[in-house]
């Protein structure tokens, strides 16, 4: 596998960041088809990671939705996320919306995974993703487990398809990094194309790394690359019932990345560069999207800039328009007004990719031709300034076009 | 002109609310074509009304947003709003996001009309819609005021069109009502397609009357009518800048709705199932949509029920498989999790049109050909219900479709 997925200018790869040629040491991976997404079906949708070493550390986070799928629920209330050695992760169905029967159905594809790999229950987490509200065939997945864990093997390819449903393009990458302490490898396998929303996108995604960890310091280091990853990206502002990305760690290179030092710093730059490059990719794959944006909002108060930011980059009229390669800004300047109730008159500026076309609150004198070249790109870059200074938000978004209404109105239950 | 905007199962026509046949007394109307929207184009696009009435009363509703359009300054700010003689409005420029070169263009244009009308500035309310951020040419308005006087008749089917941008059905009606006190004439004008926000819509609505209002009853009545119609619709989730709502009272008809009795309760009445028939024409005419639905939540929590609203009714996945007629239930219940972090498992219901698709937080057992038929008419009814009981909210919203995107990604400055 190649890194080409640091393909856009706004993923910056870190020197000592270089294309890896092995899955990290400790892991095995498999994806077979189980005729989730459709009975007899050869689709790939069913995958297993293995951490084979008994010292793993991992860490997990979860999106905060009201109605949390089953697979979530089960993971976060029954397994022990800082010793997860197993994830069995399905597509075609996200067990969401399924209630008890769901549960169920969750537990006993972990205890049928445990079993097949004389794990305990706690350390097997679980992942879907697919259809909402259509009853998991736990059983079939059970009866799976011989199979998928006699498909294990260092290729993640197959894991990474497993994952897939309207996922278009690759996310997927085996990275190997320079660390003060010796070099280590890491890998990372996402999903990700619809009800993708900024709190928290609608995603899966895993990684595994040979570098030794501590417990603490593998959550802080998920968390903090997160939220200037995952959590800064929108498709279509919608968040999903089944987020889920699992970080492990299994330490068989012998590098330990020491809290707090020149290891972990490096550690964590590898690792926020490689989540901000696979959450960029999910806004590119975003359902049918041709172009995407990025907003950025500078002014005086973090919360006014948050909300800003969002408001821009969930727009349906925004994203048209960039779908269309349209430099109507005046839907810029619509959208960062709706989120700033009672301040008018706001003395906001705008830029697009450079081009102030709004300064004091109302139209600025610009060059139309350089604009409109601008908009055309594949990238987009939306600048906004809004009174005050020292807060910052920034937000990746995907344009909207008639491949997102094609998918949406007719990828059905 | 008939009262064909009765046309939803969603809008009743109260008793007493008959088709008018004449604009009510006291007012004149006007539409021409001014070139705002294309230079030398014969399509409307400034339209005037005038009450003759000297003791007018007249009430005014305006959005909210951080980056109101010059006009909605100019009156809000330099209008006595309980007392509008005249209104000016255009389409084809919003004069939004134009700053104190657009709040003078503004001005002059108030000017211009309160001479031509014989009038003072104040009484001269504005109003503009169509493209934010381009200078609106004040002088060409200002020039065109003495056609457009003489232009005033009684007919009120070109103003109607004159305040048209994206909009493809009629929104206008004229009526007569039964009051205790006797029968008054009422008519309404409405624009609005596109940025239609539930936080009020993007809308321009002007209402006559000629029944005598007191000011502080005008006032209440719009109030309460604009937040059961206009406030409860939406096409995209994106509030305007420009959004203006205008009530005008002759007192012509000698007809006198006193405070408090009666007269009022049947005036409010009238007014309500119009703005809300006005309002339901907005949604069924949103950018392309082909069907409308209707989100109704019931809950224990007034901010909650709000909230699961909003996000039913803006998400896109919604949108969308309400416009390809699917029955897919899963991304409703994915919105509400949205709308409900912390919440999970949350006991939820969702009824599509009747048909109970889930309970108790899951799937339910249901007759998928009936849902099926259901979600395939042109009006589709979401009933939720949250835990706890006592509290309401309600949106209508319209779909998602091809066409929304052909609109919005050509549609341009």
């Amino acid at each position: 596998m190649s890194a080409a997925v640091f393909n856009s200018r706004w993923s910056e790869r870190p020197a000592g960041l270089r294309d890896g040629d092995a899955l990290p040491s400790g892991f095995r991976l498999a994806g077979i088809a189980c005729g989730v997404k459709a009975p007899d079906s050869a689709e790939l949708d069913l995958g297993l990671i293995v951490c084979d070493a008994p010292a793993a550390v991992s860490a997990a986070r979860f999106c905060d939705s009201g109605v949390l799928a089953a697979p979530v629920l089960a993971t976060r209330e029954r397994c022990d996320c800082s010793a997860i050695r197993a994830v069995v992760a399905n597509s075609g169905n996200a067990n969401a919306a399924t209630g008890e029967a769901g549960i169920a159905a969750a537990v006993h594809v972990q205890q049928a995974a445990a079993a097949a790999l004389g794990l305990a229950a706690r350390e097997v987490a679980l992942a879907s993703t697919g259809v909402i509200g259509v009853p998991l065939p736990g059983e079939r997945i059970a009866a799976a487990m011989p199979a998928l864990v006699a498909a294990l093997g260092t290729d993640p390819t197959d894991f990474a398809h497993a994952i897939r449903t309207t996922d278009a393009i690759d996310k997927h990458a085996t990275l190997r990094a320079d660390l003060p302490a010796g070099s280590i490898n890491l890998a990372a396998q996402a999903k990700g194309a619809g009800m993708i929303s900024p709190r928290f996108a609608t995603m899966l995604c895993f990684v595994q790394t040979d570098a030794a960890l501590e417990r603490v310091t593998a959550e802080r280091l998920l968390r903090a690359a997160v939220a200037r990853s995952f959590d800064r990206i929108s498709v279509d502002g919608q968040l999903s019932t089944n987020d889920t990305v699992i970080l492990m760690a299994s330490g068989s290179s012998g590098v330990s990345v020491e809290p707090g030092g020149e290891d972990e710093a490096a550690f964590g730059e590898a690792l926020d560069a490689l989540l901000r490059a696979l959450a960029l990719r999910i806004v590119a794959d975003g359902e049918g999207a041709r172009r995407i944006g990025r907003v950025l909002v500078r002014g005086g108060e973090q919360q006014a800039a948050e909300r800003v930011a969002r408001a821009v980059a969930d727009s349906p009229l925004v994203k048209t328009a960039l779908f269309g390669g349209d430099p109507n800004w005046g839907r810029v300047a619509q959208a960062v007004g709706a989120a700033m109730p009672g301040s008018a008159p706001l003395r906001f500026e705008i830029a697009i990719e450079g081009v102030t076309v709004a300064r004091d609150g109302a139209l600025a004198q610009f060059d139309e031709g350089a604009l409109a070249a601008a908009v055309a790109r594949d990238e987009v870059l939306y600048e906004i300034g809004l009174p005050g200074e020292g807060c910052e938000a920034e937000l990746f978004f995907s344009d909207l076009g008639y491949d997102y209404v094609k998918i949406n109105a007719e990828y059905t239950t």
